[in-house]
């Protein structure tokens, strides 16, 4: 059987998802859990493969397992077994071939961006305090230059491992929500740093002008420095025959409490 | 000159506020500030001495200054002087003889249960996790019979350094917010563990007659357990002349991010 999870991190404490040696991933706790739960589980796959400090409140995993607590039992059983910093929100059996990586269609992350005057203790860990006046109509311009099928070469590191740079961007804007600007966006996928490296660039040169040239071929050099990662959720991701919409249900979660999805 | 500084802290990783040889709190980063900023800074107080764990919104210290930057510049010197985890928020000229704690009239604190059958990685040392079922009218009738002048021996350790144990509590009430229940909770002054103590014996014991007995002279045995550190916020203060009201200010502050005042 294929299981389906639903995981939520803090990221803080993580060297990211992918298990490394000697250190504290998401991943490496997880395997951990499953070993303790479902042992002779194989086939772990996740949606978005986080970088350390970056956190998700609705990242997916599949997973494949036999001897085990029911379906309805799992997500209680793994989150028992896991540390608490990460959690399986859901678990659900998938259909056959189900590959929480491959058979993604949409994944939505979150940039939290505190703008005001002084930092914020409680959100230290949580949102990037930016506390430069930023003019809105420019990142809401920038933000729309980046929706569609582009060329994303600029927005990843130059020493890279992906082999397209093709992505298609559905959804990119800011909102306001009391003394942040937060930057929703979904795609089909994302290359590494990209999100933090639109930030970055609509934060220092916010020039929707730019954005364009970049994705017209623009090097990274041109491009600004990638913003940091302790301020992006990753908040969800979409399959195939899931309701449309799936993908931004993490946008109002990013607080860590509920709050009315968009 | 005697400043009036509001701060927000993450109690996470102080051992609380007051300064103890080899230890990090809050008091003691704030004194290494003051050294750089404030050189020959005399007579620091704070309002509310929270314990190791318990965050602030908006605690209220008072200091005796000479040489140094002026009024208007001082919370942004100290917090510029500070860990990420603690920020001066607000600074102001008090007037003659103000001290944090001996001018206090009232402190409010609020304590964060989190009440989803799962628990939430990213609330992890927000908010208290209480799965169980609650009575939610047992619980504001228990709140209910808090409010006003009692001694409140039963819900401070045995091993006491207090004098007095009688306080007048002013507003004690539970509110739901999405999955959460909050108690608001502001008197004049606060017993050690008080809130916590009140938080425990309400969710392990929830009975108004038993919080009745309590009040009434009986042992601190009879109480429940003192409830966990990390969930509890110290959400205001007030002093004469403040406006009415000033104690809440912080009930709609504590998922760290702006919300509207009750």
């Amino acid at each position: 059987m294929i299981l389906r999870l639903g995981l939520a991190y803090d990221g803080t404490a993580f060297r990211g998802w992918a298990a490394q040696p000697g250190l504290r991933t998401v991943q490496g706790v997880l395997q951990e859990a499953l070993d303790r739960v479902y042992p002779g589980w194989s086939a772990l796959h996740v949606a978005g493969r986080t970088d350390a400090g970056v956190h998700a409140v609705a990242q997916v995993a599949s997973c494949t397992v036999g001897t085990g607590p029911p379906v309805a039992a799992a997500a209680r059983a793994l989150t028992d077994a896991l540390p608490s910093d990460v959690a399986v929100t859901d678990a659900a059996e998938a259909p056959p071939g189900f590959h929480a990586r491959h058979s993604a269609r949409a994944r939505a992350y979150l940039y939290r961006l505190h703008t005001a005057p002084l930092r914020d203790p409680l959100r230290a860990l949580r949102a990037y305090h930016w506390p430069a006046p930023v003019e809105r109509d420019v990142l809401d311009a920038c933000a729309a230059a980046v929706v569609g099928r582009h060329d994303f070469h600029a927005f990843t590191p130059a020493d890279t491992q992906h082999e397209s740079f093709v992505r298609t961007v559905h959804h990119c804007r800011w909102r306001e929500v009391g003394d942040e600007l937060r930057l929703e966006i979904a795609a089909d996928a994302f290359l590494r740093h990209q999100v933090r490296t639109l930030v970055g660039t609509m934060l220092e040169l916010p020039d929707p002008a730019l954005l364009t040239r970049l994705l017209a071929g623009a090097p990274r050099a041109e491009a600004g420095a990638t913003a940091p990662p302790f301020a992006l959720f990753l908040s969800g991701v979409r399959y195939q025959g899931d309701p449309d919409g799936i993908e931004l249900a993490g946008f109002g979660r990013v607080d860590g409490g509920p709050a009315p999805i968009p």
